[in-house]
């Protein structure tokens, strides 16, 4: 089993310090919703993102929403080989049943992510879905893997697919992708780094690489 | 060098039997356009696709934008051993310049393509988009592929594995995904099907399991 997880997403609701900008104010107008219910989204709110620390990076769920299409629907999952978190810059962590279909339409996801950060269970029956707070390594220490892995620009380089051969001799590893567009972890947590390719690549290219190479080697 | 085609894609405009369909008409209004200037989108036209014959497969741009950010965004493309073309149920042909940077948001793609359905190129300098009337045959004439592989859940059984390796022995050969949510190719081709996977798999699925298994065969 391949314990994926999404860190330090730049995934988190609107600020209090720009709940009052009107770009936010005139976003929620417009989508029905009140400053405090809805996401920060750098297409949008990209003039109020500045008055913001770490503005240049921050309010993309896109990059969260890419990538946990790209791993629940990936055959790893269908063998029931994969489990994804996400875990936040604010530290919360969403568990994701593996049956779970998201919303294929960005903007039903942004209303699911909402909802997600109001109820901190979506459906509420159902579950599949949950909100919980958590650090990085709090997470770690529940899982418990016996190998953790933090894809990083600056890490010992290796070719995907010798990483993926890698990821085989271990029981449940876990592989920890930045879910932010550039710049570093904000977490600090206890690793093997690891590059595996000579440019930095997005977040989603990264899942798609780890888990094919990952299947190919475990399956095929 | 791998040729990607998005083949039977459902990207059009919205046709001219709905336009005056209110679900057409608030949307386009609430974005600013004319009913004939925007995407059909299963999410927002639901009611009105169910007037239109195919109705519940038409109106997905959202799995185009998947497959691209993927394609785009792969180390096979980085190494510049990949072109990526979508072909329209309406034998459209978009051409797509390997390092084109398309735009992360879904809102911002639909509006990209709006204004490639109508401007022919974007942006009109650089034309990193292009698009041409064709078929997806006459695609394939002009690149003249070694090979020709339609991936199809009835297709001969391959591993993921096994076919990034068999695609290796051709010098360019054309792999052929279906743009569209399930069902069919509505377009008649030549070539080998291929079917990777027991269960059948989202179209972006499909694109990451050939372009990251080929890769690990032709770089690794």
């Amino acid at each position: 089993m391949l314990h994926l997880i999404i860190a330090d997403s730049e995934l988190e609701l609107v600020p209090e310090k720009i709940r009052d900008h009107p770009s936010v104010v005139n976003y929620a107008k417009r989508r029905g919703k009140k400053p405090d219910e809805v996401l920060l989204d750098s297409t949008y709110h990209h003039s109020a993102l500045r008055l913001l620390e770490d503005g240049e990076r921050r309010g993309r769920p896109d990059i969260v929403h890419l990538c946990l299409l790209n791993a629940l629907e990936s055959i790893l999952n269908k063998e029931g080989k994969l489990r994804v978190y996400v875990h936040t810059r604010n530290n919360e962590i969403i568990y994701i049943k593996p049956e779970t279909r998201l919303p294929r339409n960005y903007n039903r996801f942004v209303g699911l992510m909402e909802s997600l950060f109001k109820k901190k269970a979506v459906p509420e029956d159902l579950e599949l879905l949950k909100m919980e707070e958590g650090t990085l390594s709090e997470l770690l220490e529940e899982i418990g893997p016996d190998g953790v892995f933090i894809m990083h620009e600056n890490g010992t380089p290796v070719t995907p697919k010798k990483f993926g051969e890698r990821l085989v001799g271990y029981n449940s590893p876990a592989v920890i992708v930045g879910g932010f567009p550039h710049g570093d972890f904000l977490s600090v947590v206890e690793g093997e780094k690891i590059s595996i390719y000579k440019e930095p690549l997005m977040a989603w290219t990264i899942v798609n690489e780890v888990l094919v190479n990952y299947e190919a080697s475990l399956l095929w």
